[in-house]
């Protein structure tokens, strides 16, 4: 078995080449992976077979293989998410800016991949596609580790996609999985200093942990959100309130996106939380309330200090009265992930405060905080949504993996 | 004396505050921290002394005095270091873009503070202003730590800056020092995760690779730069090339933009380096060659592998004669540390080629690579020059300390 260090020195020298090739060729090697994908369709799924087996055996709970699990329309998914991923506009080659000194010197500031990218990631076997398809389309080399419990299908599926890369001409080593499922070989990618060029987690608070406590490489973290909605002082569209908080925690209770905590202010409560709770509580939503929220709504259980900092992706839902714009500002501010947050308002003052004030990747008015998602900002794909300040914020498309390159033209300048 | 943990929950206070300030309030109060610096500057010429005495009681060498040594000129400079900074244009506040979604929602890309910059430097206390005034400019909060070697010098200038932010009304705990010169209060900062958005060191190899190995929060490296002139076979203007490639190595050899190896296409070789490496000679550089080299110019040592690699930053040169443009370019992608690297060539084709394929930071056509620096480049200060390619690479200015906050207008939309 290949080892990662040889794994990261292939994907090095790859990712000068991938650098220097053409956009047509860049996307004609995507639509080739996607048939090798459906070419080997039998192959992936007897791979996941296997794998699906073993977690039964090891017990594994049934909502975590429902997630390891692949099949016909899956695989297809797959094929056709890399057709997509090369369907969309080029994200390097591009000129940011271009200025000239005064002393004739001409600055080019230019779009170029990242260099190697290393991804590690949980459970779901199709997050070996979708992350190939970015970094290719990027002009990155990509080296991804799955989890152990899916090794079978994803070895199976980098297989095609190896094929398909091989067929379209990229570089030996232009997208790589590490094949080796133990936690040494993790740490291996972790630690692989003068190769990766960024480590993007994409998984539980367990895994993101580990790669801040154990990487030596630039990572960019990603995942937790602990979203609030406000519902303000000067909120008079209770039907939109209703139907925007109802989004926003149960669109999907899982994701990162979904509201924890909704905040009320006290002069709105009276009106709008006793109906809007009772939606809640009707869709089997657990309502944890602070003393002022339990006058209101004597069934709702107590909240703790704990429960603001909670992210819950559940159908549980904390809720706080608070006496001022600038008091849902602060617990925002205290207790918040600085992931997505919202404020319902009719007031514009309200609102320029909430935005000017909030420390968040993504600060919404009058909309719910489902909306932070790759694909609802238009970036086409998402590799992930970063919840640090450092080079991207917020969801991640193939844009966010290239870096800058300064082309400076001169006629024989010296400095002084 | 204050915890690192105390000045980081301070200063992510005091950022949320910092990042609300208008551009006339934090101009303003680098003003009064000019002026702050100019009253105290008999405290600080007297605070440098006893730090002299002490190093050179320690029997520290003649060149690290003269870096830890300030004067009337040096506090002056550092005073109206602050006030140019003033005077550059706000950083933050502008939106990248906006666009509008097919469901309306009309999403603001806007550059914000990055949060908390925290900044370990070495030796020259002037760092401490310099630093200070980027970081309030962009609207950061920073804690900065110097070298225990001018520990004194450093408070004391940081007493200054303090007073002239108190003045001007600046939240507290928007600029502090780590007052604790021991070796652990570094460690604690470097892993004061949850509190800095980004830690900058600036200083020698061992500095950085200190900090790469204990951080725990996200890191922009900074500093090495083994950087290359290649002389090609088109390169036809033998005068610009002799100039350029002295400005190169010499306008100062300690800095990391200095030519460290001079790359010669072999029919370029004859006619160009036996000429300039005579000049280099005159200069008092030591000349490492390959045995091509030494075929020309007898008089040149031997180079080994080891030069290739190596960052002198001293009055040596290393020298080697190519086949090819592909040749130099693979050596440069080998052995450089992607900083800065120039071609001189008077054909379209060398230079488009070597634009597209070295991979670094600052690629030059006919200009030497002493031009990567923030000022050179028209960022107006410089924060230290990244050698990474995450979030900033090649010279920071004020704007490379920002990040992005995406601002969503919604009218109760919700997500299917």
């Amino acid at each position: 078995m290949t080892t990662v260090l040889e794994l990261g020195k292939k994907a090095k020298r790859a990712a000068l080449d991938m650098a220097a090739l053409s956009s047509d060729a860049r996307d004609g090697a995507l639509r080739r992976m996607a048939a090798r994908l459906r070419q080997a369709k039998d192959d992936i799924l007897a791979a996941n077979a296997l794998d699906i087996a073993a977690a039964k055996e090891r017990g594994t709970k049934a909502s975590f293989v429902e997630r390891l699990t692949l099949s016909d329309k899956r695989v297809e998914d797959m094929a056709r998410g890399l057709e997509m991923v090369a369907d969309l506009p080029d994200p390097i080659g591009r000129a940011d800016r271009m200025w000239t000194r005064p002393n004739g010197l001409r600055i080019l500031q230019k779009r170029v991949p990242l260099g190697v990218v290393g991804i590690i990631f949980e459970s779901r076997p199709n997050v070996t596609a979708d992350a190939a398809a970015i970094c290719v389309k990027s002009g990155n080399a990509c080296i991804l580790r799955g989890g152990s419990e899916a090794i079978r299908s994803n070895c199976a599926i980098m297989d095609a996609l190896e094929a398909g890369a091989r067929d379209a001409g990229l570089p030996d080593g232009a997208v790589s999985l590490v094949r080796d499922p133990s936690r040494d070989a993790a740490t291996a990618l972790m630690r692989l200093t003068g190769y990766l060029d960024v480590l993007i987690p994409r998984g539980g608070a367990g895994l993101i942990r580990a790669v801040l406590e154990n990487a030596r490489v630039p990572v960019i973290e990603t995942g937790t959100g602990n979203c609030h909605v406000y519902v303000d002082e000067h909120c008079h569209d209770l039907d939109m309130a209703y139907t925007v908080c109802y989004n926003a925690k149960l669109r999907r209770v899982s994701v990162c996106n979904a509201m924890e905590t909704l905040l009320v202010h006290r002069a709105a409560a009276p009106a709008f939380l006793p109906e809007m709770l009772e939606r809640f509580r009707k869709a089997g939503v657990e309502i944890r309330g602070c003393a002022r929220t339990k006058a209101l709504c004597p069934w709702v259980r107590d909240a703790s200090e704990e429960d603001w900092a909670t992210e819950y992706n559940d159908y549980i839902l904390a809720v706080r009265i608070v006496d001022s714009l600038d008091e849902a500002i602060d617990h925002i501010n205290t207790y918040g992930t600085r992931h997505s947050e919202a404020i319902l308002t009719g007031d514009v003052r309200s609102a320029q405060r909430f935005l000017d004030r909030v420390d968040a990747a993504a600060v919404y008015v009058n909309a719910p905080t489902s909306f932070t998602d790759g694909g609802e900002f238009g970036f086409g794909a998402e590799i992930g949504i970063s919840n640090q300040k450092l080079h991207a914020r917020g969801p991640m498309g193939p844009e966010h993996l290239t870096t800058i390159k300064y082309e400076i033209l001169g006629q024989g300048q010296t400095r002084p």
